[in-house]
This record gives C-alpha cells, sequence and structure tokens, in this order.
C-alpha cells in the first residue's frame, strides 16, 4: 500500500504539480481509500516527505571506475542522464520544483541530498585512500561542486545540460579538490 | 505605470507564490485598471516576464577590485547576500520557483541569467587582460561554476550558505580556470 500511495503521489505531482496535488486525487489513483491516507499520511506534505524518504533508501550506482576523474565525471553524468530521462526527469524535477513552494517538502528534499552527497562522497574518500587527493579535502563540498552547475543550468538559468557541460563540471570540482581550495 | 504594475507584480508573488498571482490581483494592488493590465500584459505569464525584463536592466555592480579572486568572491557574495536580504531576497526566490512552475517565466528568467553572464563575465575579460588566466577561458562558464554552488544549497538542497561557501565557490571556479579545465 505504502508504495501504491508513493507511486500515485509521484505521478500526480508529475501531472499536475504541486499547487495541483491533493490527497483526494493520490487516494483515487493508488486505489487506497482517502481516509486511510488521511489517516496514515495526514497531507500532502506527508505524501511528499514520504515519498522521498523511500527515494532516499533507493539504490545509487555509486561509481567505482579507478580513479577520481573517471567516478565524478560518472556521479555528475548520472545526475544529467536521471534528469533527461523520460520517465525519472519529470518526477525528480516535480520534486524540486515542490521543494520551492513548500517548506515541508523542502525538508524532505533537503534529508534526501544529504543522502546522497553522503554516499557520493565514497568516491573522494577512495581516491584520498589512493593517494589522488590531499586528506583534508572537503568530500561532500567536491560532490557539491561537482553537481552544482548541472542543477544550475536546469532549475535556475534554464539552460541545456550537454555531456560535456557535466564532465566540465566535474573536472572543475576535481581541479580545485586538488588544487586544495576544497 | 509599469513599475507600478511591474511593483505589485513582484509583491503578489512574495505574498502568493506564482499559483497565487492573478491578474486582478496585481491590477488592483497598483491601483491600474483591469482591462488595462489585462490589455497590455495579457495574462500572468506577461507580467512576470515584463518584470524580469526590467530586473534585466537593474544596475548590477560588477566588482572591480583588481585581482580576479577579490571580484569573484565579490560576484559570488552578491548572489549570496543579495538571497539573504529581507526585501530582495523573498522576490529573487518568487522568480526562481515561478519559473520551475511555468515554461514562460524559465524562458524569462533565462533571458535575465544570460544577461547577467554577460555582465559578470567582465571580471574574466578583465583577469585574462591583466594575463591572470590564459585566454582560451570560457569567460561565461567560470562565472556559472563559481555561482552554481549558492544556488545549488538554496533551491535544491536547501541549506544554508555562509560567507565561507560563497568564497570558497568562487575560489573552486578560479582554480578550475587556471588549471585550464574551464
Amino acid at each position: 500500500m505504502r508504495d501504491a500511495v508513493r507511486q500515485a503521489t509521484l505521478a500526480e505531482l508529475v501531472d499536475h504539480g504541486y499547487p495541483g496535488l491533493t490527497v483526494e486525487r493520490v487516494a483515487e489513483r493508488s486505489g487506497v481509500h482517502k481516509t486511510t491516507v488521511y489517516r496514515r499520511w495526514g497531507n500532502v506534505e506527508g505524501l511528499i516527505s514520504d515519498a522521498l524518504e523511500l527515494a532516499k533508501d533507493e539504490p545509487w550506482p555509486v561509481p567505482d571506475t579507478g580513479s577520481i576523474e573517471g567516478d565524478l565525471r560518472g556521479i555528475v553524468q548520472l545526475v544529467r542522464s536521471g534528469f533527461a530521462d523520460p520517465e525519472l526527469g519529470p518526477v525528480s524535477s516535480a520534486f524540486v520544483a515542490a521543494a520551492v513552494q513548500n517548506a515541508e517538502a523542502a525538508r524532505a528534499l533537503h534529508e534526501f541530498f544529504m543522502a546522497r552527497h553522503e554516499q557520493s562522497a565514497e568516491v573522494v574518500r577512495r581516491a584520498v585512500a589512493r593517494g589522488e587527493l590531499p586528506d583534508v579535502v572537503d568530500v561532500r563540498e567536491v560532490i557539491r561542486v561537482a553537481v552544482a552547475p548541472v542543477y544550475y543550468r536546469l532549475f535556475v538559468a534554464h539552460e541545456p545540460v550537454s555531456e560535456r557541460d557535466a564532465d566540465r563540471a566535474a573536472d572543475a570540482a576535481l581541479a580545485a579538490a586538488r588544487a586544495g581550495v576544497l
């Protein structure tokens, strides 16, 4: 039942955006009784938080190419291709959009990204262990700086993101880490 | 009249967000007759585009500290302090939020950022002229990479942005530019 409600929440978010999301519609789409949805999820914010909570635990295939350059590029390309994916892209975009409109959704998305940064930072830790980067490096900041230009293009400047743009963002974060800035 | 309508659009965006923006409310708040607003601006998207069009021409104090390090840090601090400003911050945030909900607002915000990138790139051009950076550098990309982590924290990961975070983002872009990555 939790998964049915979650899938319905995602589909409704994609179809109608945050302003169009209602408990009634999610209940109808999921086939779960309205009173049950209200009792268990409370409101729209509860539905979004729960959907993101589930997303946080989804496998995120952290690359392991043997070099920090390959791994960082791999992570940024995963972000780029995820948003370009016809199924996944609209769902992820709907989360970003919901979070700028609602504080509860923002908190849930924050938690999601903290988990994602922590998972992804593994590639930086491995690079430190291999002696590719200084051990004073801020492992999560390398991830933030690497992915930020992709999100900036997509959700702020509203520009397309090419594969080359993504590689360049990864390379820039790596150059900064090597220079001791991060 | 254009400025009154623009101010009313901004105030309504801040108070009610994009979903609550209506031509009627903007007309009432601005003191301009509803039929005039409809005739001249058409709809909500027209109001947002026009407000952003005006914002594009507002003076943007591109720093000139004598060094690329100081100039880039200055630009990123301007972005950070702008969003932290109690008057300006909510307006700028409302634009970002409107653009993820509406394609017309996204186009207007895109134009705004293209103009802002172009203005800000002047600091990179001056650095090239002074011999601080290689002349093959992508001047606009240096700006994007410098400001992106601030926007990423604010609108995607929903994290606070400290002055140090902003300086570090500027320094990271500069290190990447010096390394020949940008």
